[in-house]
């Protein structure tokens, strides 16, 4: 196994596997730390640091084989599986979520959407019928769907993760504007746009706007 | 002026701006970083360190006062005034957001939504009449508009955010999964729900999908 590895690095080696082959499409084999962090807009040390936590990947002051530390990145992060995903919540956000062409290609593969909603239920939405929520346990009786995704209002939203825990999903997306509860061994990721607004205004100046 | 706050810190001060009004609505004044740090799955240390960067807000083995500390990072934060914001991007994630509930009770009013697609200029969404892109520099010319939502496609993202730039926009929430650049004083967050996912896949095991 590998060692303790803080959690802030294992959410940043994503956008690091991301970058590379990016890096890769203009020619090169080889990538410094330095451009690295350039592109990524963080410092080399960082990179170096986060990544020495997986062995050495580069020689000293000879960079990193950008196809190598892509495949190992990879591997470490279990992106060269499919994983199966279902979806709680089918209002204008999860729509959008069922619309989103970006999950597929990445390995993410939605095969049930959810709803409460006697009018959304039934619906077809980018080639799925959305389910009664009551159907949730049923449908994942048996068959291993490691991630939920959860696009619920926040006082529903503690009580869908529950349920995806007993039916034994292992990673929660939540899209709720709450602080979500989940036993060890669960992990959870918030997206929460209110939050990342509210950590940009504290740089922002020399606006004329009222005070409330 | 604040002596120099890491990004992590400012980025869990909403965090606990937001939970510690909940833990004041079940009749508390007073709360200790342990029940702080339970409420939010971080450690006691970590908030004391984080809300040490901005002064003394308790007393040793006292606990702090919520009301005073709400308020307190509220107006570091930035939160008590309204902020005024522009939407670029109308597609299926731009319609969710146009439609979310979350953002005005917090002070952000998305004013203008615009896109290129001649289908939805013009089309009216949760009261906002979606304009051209062509006419984001005029209108936003001679008022004060400090945030962009960029939810356009990753080809397209990074020209919008430098054209957001050029008209005087300070804080920017891209959701395109790409790692935008900014000029120094600007301020960019990233959603990207891929990214969510792929720092969660590390940690889930034993499960039979098959490897790609």
């Amino acid at each position: 196994m590998l060692p303790d590895i803080p959690e802030v690095v294992v959410e940043r080696l994503p956008v690091y596997a991301r970058a590379l082959p990016q890096l890769a499409s203009h020619g090169r084999e080889v990538v410094s730390s330095q451009d690295l962090g350039e592109q990524l807009g963080v410092t080399p040390a960082q990179i170096r640091k986060d990544l020495s936590y997986f062995g050495r990947f580069g020689k000293q002051g000879r960079g990193y084989n950008i196809r190598r530390l892509v495949e190992e990145l990879r591997q470490i992060l279990g992106l060269e599986r499919e994983w199966t995903v279902v979806l709680i919540g089918v209002g204008h956000l999860g729509k959008a979520i069922l619309h989103y062409g970006g999950f597929a290609p990445q390995g993410f593969h939605v095969i049930a959407a959810f709803d409460n909603d006697p009018e959304t239920i039934g619906q077809e939405i980018a080639g799925l019928c959305v389910q009664d929520v009551g159907e949730l346990p049923p449908t994942l009786a048996g068959r291993t769907v490691e991630i939920g995704i959860v696009a619920v209002p926040a006082a529903q939203a503690q009580g869908i993760i529950d349920l995806l825990v007993s039916c034994g999903v292992q990673a929660i997306l939540n899209y709720a504007p709450i602080a979500a509860h989940v036993p060890a061994g669960v992990h959870v990721r918030h997206i929460d746009p209110v939050l990342a607004l509210q950590s940009m205004t504290f740089y922002v100046k020399d606006s004329d706007q009222p005070v409330r």
